[in-house]
């Protein structure tokens, strides 16, 4: 392997694959990075064995060379050091060669490394996946559906189902739906392709978090492929795959209220500032939580109070208010999280009830919806 | 008390004197902030007992009104609380009042919070300093001065004298000293006033790490008070004291090599990217420790190695190289760290053989100088 490349994609294409890469692994090769030079360019593989990455820089691109290589073949070098070398070499153009068994040196402008590489062959292969049910989604929608809905997914093992973000297609209709049971979030998306098959998916949400890390905000289609147990992202010179969690993700649509009993809409950016504001206090009280309470006029109350620190009251206008009285608590926490979700400058908030669950969407959008359940406090 | 402030003005002020609050007090007090409203404006004061920061924002300045202050008064806010919600605040006004007891109601647009305080007479009083002996210092001078020494003092309480910076003044000059008995770091400045008396003083590393973030990078000038347990540093609206180190300062003047045997200088930011980069595999290695050679024409050999990783070898190109050829190896860290305090695009090194401290300065400035030990390994 012998090979000269520029710089600045060598870095970018390195970072992308770091992503996939765990210092904590039982596979020691995998905290390596897997590096093949061919005559088309040169591929970098990071793995955790859950999530693999694949970057590829053609040898030449728009009739721009971005790759000179000299001699094919391949290594692993340790993804840590080799990373933080080639971020730091002085020169624009970066030259790679395997001198004898696996040793690789690295030369830029004056510096030299010498690497103790391994033999890629060692290294495990990457899942097979028949690219046969393929749709599209463009990059920018595929990151905001993210966005959405990953927070709520379970940090805690207990359920490792929960941990995950339940991706459901059928009739053309991608729902994305994550829940830790004192939470929810949920985004629908149409899918252009008629895809014959139905898919029930549960994505783990680091996933989907590392994902949402490499995908540029541009809408520049990322190719999607579902099989039974991994799922494959493909954007123009990058493979992500992921493996799938197992099990049978629970039914959450009979949680979300089809009645309401109180409905408000509201400035989103208003309200987010107002509960993080009373969450200053409520942290140190009991869970986060805040209050609110419906006033006269069309306006809410939002407080909180610690017995040791003080308390906080503040009044916030709504532009619509419908319905019965209420008081109700909730996690300031999974408001704010929900509001940061919701797009749009103003929201609904439908309540049924101050033990009920309740809804946020954006004002007359409904792909989008944030379900939050009350604490018991009033 | 009841004033109303603008809220800009008072988050500065606030964040200035939260640098000397610390969390970890035996003084349940010293966990707060003390406000005291006057008709000449806020005084705002921080203490962790070493350090002392008090800020005061006038009630009128050029011309503008600051501050209006409805009734004097005082009271202890908790800082961490105080110092966040002010911060969220939503209106570019604050009005503070203390109710009953000492109460305190805190409003700002929609946001109304009431904050438990304490009577500010229970606040430890500021050290009394007689302003008897003051010298004048630009502000961006003693930025310069910390920024290039404090980094070398010692981190370990075994000597808790080397905790500090030592500062001697005679004959009109100022002489900085900090030293961990591994490298020393030394910066001389002119006073301007003739001080009839000679100061030899140790002020904590952290003392001065605190003031230099509060001080401006301007030529204002700072006002300094040495008394006998205390220094005062007075800019426009804040006075900063700490507390002085007790026990005498090492004499490290006979530590510095007045001969050479190698001589050579070298372009600062070249060589101090080299070193960083032998220092990615030198961490791994022994104690981050990275070997320099000379060569014929005129150049520098940086390597370093891991068995486990690799090597790197790098070849720099000195301006000027003169005297005894040299192997030596020393830490990379205080290498970098005396790269990065040392001002000026070149540097002469100047070495008394491989196992003797050699000390860096910039090219033709004899104010600075960085001193470092070698490490056997040859």
């Amino acid at each position: 392997m012998k090979f000269t490349i520029q710089r600045d994609l060598f870095v970018q294409s390195i970072q992308d694959v770091m992503k996939a890469v765990s210092t904590r692994t039982t596979i020691p090769i995998l905290t390596g990075i897997k590096l093949i030079a061919s005559e088309e360019g040169i591929t970098l593989t990071g793995s955790d064995s859950d999530i693999s990455i694949e970057s590829f820089i053609p040898v030449e691109e728009d009739g721009k060379v971005l790759v000179e290589v000299q001699e094919t073949g391949g290594v692993v070098l340790q993804a840590k050091f080799f990373s933080e070398i080639v971020k730091k070499l002085p020169g624009t153009d970066i030259e790679m060669e395997i001198t004898q068994g696996f040793q690789t040196v690295i030369r830029s402008g004056s510096a030299e490394f010498n690497l103790n590489g391994l033999d890629p062959r060692e290294y495990p292969h990457l899942p097979q996946i028949a690219e046969e049910h393929v749709f599209k989604m463009p990059a920018d929608l595929l990151r905001a559906l993210i966005r959405q809905t990953v927070f709520a997914v379970s940090t805690s093992e207990t359920r490792p189902i929960l941990t995950g973000v339940n991706w459901q297609i059928s009739d053309s209709q991608l729902t994305c739906v994550a829940t830790d049971s004192h939470r929810l979030a949920m985004r629908t998306a149409p899918i252009e392709e008629s895809l014959s098959e139905e898919y029930n998916v549960v994505i783990p949400g680091k996933s989907l978090t590392e994902l949402s890390k490499i995908v540029d905000d541009t809408t520049d289609p990322v190719d999607i492929v579902i099989t039974e147990n991994q799922i494959l992202f493909k954007t123009k010179h990058i493979l992500f795959f992921s493996r799938l969690l197992e099990g049978n993700y629970p039914d959450t649509s009979r949680l979300i209220p089809s009645e309401s009993k109180t409905t408000m809409s509201i400035k989103t950016k208003e309200f987010l500032q107002a509960i993080d504001r009373a969450s200053l206090l409520a942290r140190e009280g009991r869970n986060n939580v805040v209050k609110l309470a419906t006033e006269v006029n069309n306006s809410v109350e939002v407080s909180s109070d610690s017995p040791e620190i003080g308390k906080v009251v503040e009044h916030i206008q709504t532009s619509n208010m419908e319905g019965e009285e209420l008081r109700i608590s909730f996690s300031a926490k999974y408001m704010m999280d929900a509001l940061k979700a919701v797009e749009g400058t103003e929201i609904t908030i439908q309540f049924t009830g101050a033990m009920r669950p309740f809804i946020l969407r954006p004002l007359d959008d409904e792909s989008i919806l944030q379900l939050i359940l009350p604490v018991r406090t009033y």
